[in-house]
């Protein structure tokens, strides 16, 4: 049998794939990301596992074992390949001589921010973004963050937001760059955070998790289709 | 009525999402880029308009015009909000007053190098991606991508691949770099070609576009599943 490590999109059911949908439905025993949407883990007819009681090592370990005897989903919030340790469970497939195949997924990287009405990237503001893991913010190059061209996007940026965008600005930038935070993105939880860099840890204080940070004019944007509607509503 | 901007996803019709589907074939007018799949503008029941023969001020026009009056799905390759220019086409409509929604879609950020292997952040390899736009490769700059933390990947790039490589390895970043060209990833003409950053240009001479260039250490993970696949083989 085989593998089939899905994305699930960033957490609205209707943002899986058709390819990956037929997949989960047809799943022998689905192993889940506690983020994926309930709906989603309601549509697979076979066993289930939640990957978050497990380590990393003994889902790689569960993955081989199941995936010879029958067809196993491995499914992950957003797309398996960014941020989403696909890379490791793929190479422990391969290594074992289990078949495998890849079915990406929404990341939230873009329609998190889509969702707040912001589009990662604009022709006049932005050309470029970077995507950066954030949970340990002293680890970050803040002086090649600070330069990087175009928007940038936090994964798990949240907690360490006051610091994050304390260690931007010392790096040179400007603590007026708009930013935002939006937290249970796509979801009927969506909560939306706007201000200035320097004042955005403040302005979302309190915000739940999972959470994005977006930072950069793109931000703007959003204020601009707001403000379009309301003038015409 | 309203309009849908709806991601198609990066070439493979199995890539669109569930709810993006749905908009598809409830279109009473569909606006499909030249990129997206055939089998998907096919599902359309109503008017067909090719994007490709239009201006972008002519898209937003007749978006607004038709919008008023009947549900319209503007379907674009990929993401409608990663270079997509799905922003201005909202911007448009919000500033008539005709409603609208976004539906994101699989990024090629994501699922083009996925198709030939490569996962965009690994661990060990890269916790960060830096998106980017390079049909002008002179205007980039080439200081900040080479400074960037984690994979580069250059959309429209091919063009423009030999002097990208050159002005990012005198920025600094090592010829010796892992790169990658996928050149219609995810469709059944999919081709792909891999050479340290010094040498890519004349690896990939002659693949066709859309083409995306993968660089930095995550290429090498496709090698490292290829060699674990053929050693169980």
């Amino acid at each position: 049998m085989s593998v089939a490590l899905v994305g699930a999109g960033p957490g609205d059911p209707e943002l899986i794939t058709v390819g990956g949908l037929a997949r989960v439905r047809a799943a022998e025993l689905l192993v889940y990301d506690r983020l994926v949407g309930p709906g989603l883990v309601a549509a697979a007819p076979g066993d289930l596992v939640a990957r978050d009681e497990l380590t990393q090592a003994e889902v790689n370990a569960l993955l081989v074992r199941e995936g010879r005897r029958r067809f196993v989903v491995r499914l992950k919030g957003g797309d398996p390949f960014l941020f989403g340790r696909g890379g490791e469970e793929a190479l422990a497939l391969a290594r074992a001589g289990v078949p495998f195949e890849v079915i990406p997924g929404v990341s939230s990287l873009t329609a998190v921010p889509a969702a707040a009405g912001i589009p990662v990237t604009h022709r006049g503001a932005a050309s470029a973004v970077t995507a950066f893991a954030a949970h340990d913010v002293e680890a970050l190059d803040a002086d090649a963050l600070a330069r990087a061209p175009g928007t940038l996007v936090a994964f798990m940026g949240l907690a360490g937001l006051a610091r994050l965008a304390e260690r931007l600005i010392a790096a040179g930038l400007s603590a007026a760059t708009p930013a935002a935070v939006v937290a249970c993105g796509t979801t009927e939880r969506q909560q939306v955070a706007t201000a200035p860099l320097g004042a955005v840890a403040r302005a979302a204080a309190g915000l739940p998790t999972p959470a994005l940070v977006v930072i950069g004019d793109v931000v703007a944007v959003a204020d601009e289709l707001a403000l379009a509607r309301s003038a015409v509503a």
